[in-house]
């Protein structure tokens, strides 16, 4: 039983997370590392944790050994949905980040057990109140939605610019039926074909999702709310080491908090995305989840003060 | 006599504004102007004018008409140290913006009149508490400050990556002599060849300024203090003209905040780029000076208002 950071919700709720569980190679400018243990589910799963209870939703190969599960579940993550398929190797990706890691390129991509990977659900993970859809392919996110039970749910959707590319219909389908979509700067422009990213988040929510937040990395993230916008920086990290995941755990930290509160409010949704920007801070200070995984409550804690100090002007 | 945005000190200071007056031709993607009136010294005056008596010196050339003078003198701008040349036009600079406006090219430029300019201070100009020596020549910055009367004036300095290219020995001997230097992102790394902008700005006040803001055009600001960081988001501006000034549009208006509460502590600097912030955003909402000469106080109140509200966690 780990302890997680203390709400003020005496019903904090669990969190079902779907997306890839993978291997990683990452080279960056300052080192490089073989055998990650990274994918969405994983970022996203671990950095829910320090907040409410993942029930985690994916595919792992026969290469996974006992060693992984145990790192997940010491973090108290629920595997009853992860599924084993003994036919191949766990997803693999590598990839490498150049200058101020600011571009990244994929050198190898092998989808392994991964292709043939149907989302299933435990029972009691049908009516899971909080629901992340990693960045998985838009028809298998919404396959996850067809599972649940009810539609009470509060739903968050994230993505990449390969479903843009390819599979952009099932994606614009997919996002009318989320909450709140997260997406990154690039793929916002790429998605409304906005240049401005205000006007672009403006689009975003026409499109269907009720709230959408807009990262930009360094530069922190914006939230366009039916109640109103709101911009926070980034937490001020000066020993970048390793950036893959930080998206994941920006949002698994955001939907992770809100569940422990059990808040979907504009109010909720901000104080959140303090705690996704601080906890998605820690995950680029080392490779893979290595640093996400051991931070520790009161790290944490400390980021989020931090950032509050950060943007705190007198009235 | 123009009413200023209130402030809550008794006693509210006038600002020394230095720099260039220029006629300008803009060419942007929406449309293109000519004969703007535009220079470092035009834009940090009026900006400067909601908030501090400006007191500016420049020089103008044989081509500088009443009509523009007046603009001047109508927002309540002292004009005893804006000199006239006879023996020539004023300083000329022809630019276009591309795209998104991330890019901007210099087409032309004459500096006439400007290239003999030798700052001069009427005598009552050189008491000045608060000095803005706007981007010109880290010398001729320089020679500003020799002419001060005592050491007590708080003075911020600008400057453009011309004279990091140029002048970098005369522009790290200008920064040691200043309070509060500001610079954008691109400038900060090519003077500290830091990449990282957190690690550049605290190089930056290793070089001698005590106070140091890094400014990232549509991402905000950063603070950097001996008291700490303070990151500010701009203002989400959809409507975008004419980059032009906004800079020293930011500049001006957080001078002339800081000496309209004779202020210059960290608290209050954070306050004062909010301010900063909001008449910068109005200045880009056309072309030249012209939404900043006219915004009115009413405009820029409710701006400040919508950033802290853009900024605003619940505890």
């Amino acid at each position: 039983m780990i302890e997680r950071i203390k709400s003020d919700s005496s019903k904090p709720q669990p969190v079902l997370v779907v997306g890839s569980v993978a291997f990683d190679n990452v080279i960056t400018p300052h080192g490089s590392q073989e055998g990650i243990l990274g994918g969405a589910a994983s970022y996203c799963s671990f950095a829910a944790s320090y907040f409410a209870k993942p029930l985690m939703v994916g595919v792992v190969g026969n290469d996974f050994g006992e060693e992984h599960l145990d790192r997940l579940r010491s973090r108290g993550i629920d595997l009853e949905g992860l599924q084993r398929d003994e036919s191949g190797p766990t997803f693999f990706w590598k990839g490498q980040y150049h200058e101020n890691f600011n571009r990244r390129d994929t050198l190898d991509i092998q989808l392994n057990v991964f292709e043939q990977f149907r989302p299933e659900l435990p029972t009691n993970y049908k009516s899971a109140p909080y629901v992340l859809l990693g960045n998985i392919h838009p028809a298998l996110q919404a396959h996850v939605l067809d599972l649940l039970e009810g539609d009470g749910a509060y739903v968050l959707a994230d993505t990449i610019d390969l479903w843009i590319d390819i599979e952009r219909d099932a994606l614009l389908s997919l996002i009318k039926r989320v909450n709140l979509f997260v997406i990154n700067d690039s793929e916002a422009e790429e998605l409304t074909s906005e240049k401005n990213v205000i006007l672009a988040g403006q689009k975003l929510r026409q499109m269907g999702p009720e709230t959408v937040i807009i990262k930009k990395g360094e530069h922190g993230a914006i939230l366009f709310h039916e109640d109103g916008l709101f911009a926070l920086p980034a937490y001020p990290v000066t020993d970048l080491r390793d950036p893959t995941g930080a998206g994941d755990s920006f949002a698994g930290a955001l939907l992770g908090r809100l569940a422990s509160r059990d808040r979907r409010d504009f109010e909720a949704i901000k104080e959140a995305m303090v705690y996704g920007t601080a906890v998605a801070s820690l995950t680029v200070e080392a490779f893979g989840c290595d640093r996400l995984e051991s931070a520790g409550n009161s790290v944490i804690a400390q980021r989020v003060q931090e950032l509050r100090q950060l943007i705190q002007v007198e009235q």
